[in-house]
């Protein structure tokens, strides 16, 4: 995505010991491999260690069936619990979005799209509301609409299984909680565990769950913040990817809160998207590594 | 434009001396004036005085043809060089858009109008390229094309004329140049003074003109920034309404920087936009107040 | 202290009405003030009304004394509820810092005053360690060590009596507690409101109480954060007056998060010391406004 | 200095080709070194590869002298243009710093050695006023007087003579001019190449030279900034290794310009100089890349 030039890019986690580096970068010298960007990352605490490598396709004599099938030994050498993945640039990812009414960061995502800065294919908008219906179908782009039952839990179980068919038929990359505005179910969390990202409008861990903004008026804080994270079973509890903030001061009414706000909101989820899809990011326990 | 209660606007610039305040305060306090927001700016170098007050249209037993009658006489009385304007947040603004290929700033006002967090009338995109013309159309909005031909000063002068008689026929309230890469002539810049807002994608006055993420690419800087400013007949010169940069590294290409980049040209325009509609701007010299 | 001029500062909140404005810049410009900066808020929530106004002393015929008296005539027709005060920068304001280990702050705060860029008169430092007694003396500052003794809860009533003391004797206009890492009793806290500011070293409300950083580093945040407020009974809850944050990464350990912050500590609590020392700071329930 | 754990930093800058990190970090692994962090770069623009490793001293089995020998045959296998070093960080760091009369930047380096912050040996500080004299002495700290006559070209040379003199006796990995108001003559520019470390009160390239903060105000910018640079022949436009900005509006004077800038200007020269020290930052051209 960063550049027309096709690459594969490896993560791996494994235990932290020595000769990891001089293992994967003698592998990939050995057949040719040119390493466009490397990053490193050893951490005390837990004694893991973090590495993504971005290599030119064109440099390897194989592609990349064969790149993971090699890259498997090597992985497992390192070690029994080595956690690794490689994607290949040259497949466009697939995103499905999840919107309700408010539609900034959907406006946002498809801007990116059009000026080609996020290259990507988004397979499906899918609304409980159907505000945004017209301006994800003027991109040309399927709208779902998926009403959810205000008081009716069978109803909101009908509903999360046809969200849930709708996502998977399309084997998304990324399924992004544009702000979506339903809880998700613990086994959907599970089951997209890594591929769903959220933006939660509040620095997190301040101002978890509703309306956090007028919980951030009414303590008077100085600066309200926006918070990109992966979805799990714990509301606004998953690894964060990216957060922001902009300042307010007394002057700003709620509305106004809201309004400011957005502009992160929008900004944090594009790049903890994009990082997502560039395989920037590393999740070990609840923390995650961006390269 | 910051709530759906009507208000009246008033701006006013003059030479300082004690008791505007008063003077002021006094005049719409007789008049049953509910002031709900009132800014005062003195300054020292100039020795000049700057308010901006807005008062609650039901709260004045008059409206605002009657209010800017007497208000005319309170200005005057203060000095024979009062600058001032009243402004009714009744009547919706008037706003034109100039664009050529980039779409970013294009999207975000669109998206900002489509929210209702810009409560708007876009009377008319007009482009020198039609790449944002089904965009634009999408939302109900005309789009002219008029192109500008290359290394054809007669044809330039033309295409302006033809753009000015499309601009003018909307009278609007703000001219914005949404990444419009076309030089504006000096007679424009004169007649439009004080309503066209241009974005410069760099942190003013440092890379003025042609391809500035080239050449901060090329000084090698930490930040990289954008610049919303009045249009005036030098290039770049004007001034600034709003600035504000974002971070980049040894690793940012070109590329990079551009797509960075666009993140602050889009909401230091909307936010330069806003407060140009909302009378928060008072231009003095080269310099402007922003209440 | 932003000047050289000596100007009287009058600070009110009251039960917002329409006339206030006119009312105060009546009084004054009849008195031949000359307003210098103006400052506003109507609170819609609370129905409450702040200003600030800064009144240069040698454009009134009376002084300080004869102003209050004036003034409380005028407050008291606005409201029964007026809180109000006005404070002559001609006086120095006086200032007693509290410590403990960590000098960064008490290190910064000085540098400000050698600079002249806060002219107050330290009249104390007093310590719970003797670490930062010698850079205190060498800028001709008087250094108290109280030592607190652990888990001894009557020497630390003993301890806290004699701060108290020692705090008392220099009628301080300001008690900086600068990473002083004694939570106070609520007593004092009673007895000192409005006038003890706090440096918390996290981005509240978001990791009360002890070892923030490690809170910070643990949930894996992306911005790590400092508050200045004002202390009250309940710890870290108290009215907000400046935040900042900074950018943190997976590279940093809680070490780093410790360095890094020192950088924000800093200037959150010199900005916060200097807007409560020039009257800048109103307080209404939980929440200020800062002019 | 990022830790109690002794280290050898190697940097080296060659041109790019395949293979560099594997020979590297064989290199390394078959010695046993334990890389505790690795940073790499490519610059496409100018085909050249940088990187940064940090070993654990005592995961070798040799000293820092053999290691560079051994280190230099591995440099220029990979080509006879490898520009690279290797510092031990178990060797104090030696700073000369040089001031004039604003005192800022010193408080605050002096309060960052103090806390042990910055564990470095602060040789001497040379001043042309006395102004800070005794704070620096009050550290232990030798502080040298060399005035600089106005208007007098053969004394300023004589005192320039007398200044290296003085820096040079201390052979310090760092000369530091934190606000040191003399422009160096190109002769110890080019000896103090990549050693000497500026702050400039500006986001260059925006106001070069003489009262920037003054140029600032007089052009209306909505941001100021400052720039931690390696000093070169041209004033103000040597390789840049830092930037920040602080907002400022129409209410912000020159003076306070001056005042606000102080906090970003300190900070930014601590974290350039704090990556000088840990060998993080590489010069190619007239850029700079920072691991």
């Amino acid at each position: 995505m960063p550049s027309n030039e096709r690459r594969y890019v490896i993560k791996l986690g494994c235990p932290d010991r020595t000769g990891i580096v001089a293992k994967i970068a003698g592998f990939l010298t050995e057949a040719g491999g040119w390493i466009v960007e490397a990053d490193y990352h050893s951490d005390p605490d837990t004694n893991w260690f973090f590495t993504r490598q971005e290599v030119r396709a064109d440099s390897l004599p194989y592609g990349v069936v064969e790149l993971r099938k090699r890259f498997a030994l090597v992985a497992r050498e390192l070690s029994g619990q080595s956690d690794w993945s490689i994607v290949d640039t040259g497949a466009k990812r697939r995103v499905v979005i999840l919107v309700s009414k408010e539609g900034h960061c959907l406006y946002d995502l498809l801007g990116r799209v059009h000026s080609s800065e996020l290259d990507i294919d988004i397979r499906a908008v899918i609304g409980n509301h159907t505000d945004l219906a017209s301006i994800t179908r003027a991109h040309g782009i399927p709208f779902h609409h998926v009403p959810f039952p205000v008081a009716d839990p069978e109803g909101k179980v009908a509903a999360f299984a046809q969200l849930r068919q709708l996502v998977d038929a399309n084997s998304p990359d990324a399924i992004v909680l544009a702000r979506f505005m339903q809880v998700l179910p613990t086994e959907l969390c599970a089951d997209w565990a890594g591929r769903a990202l959220n933006i939660h409008h509040s620095f997190l861990p301040s101002f978890v769950g509703a309306r956090p903004y007028h919980q951030a008026h009414k303590r008077g804080v100085k600066l309200i913040g926006a918070t990109c994270h992966y979805v799990t079973a714990e509301l606004d509890a998953g690894p964060i990817v990216e957060q922001d903030v902009i300042r307010v001061d007394h002057d700003d009414s709620v509305a106004d809160m809201v309004r400011k706000g957005r502009d992160i909101e929008k900004v944090v989820l594009a790049r903890g998207l994009r990082w997502h899809l560039e395989s920037r990011i590393l999740v070990h326990g609840n923390k995650t590594v961006v390269f």
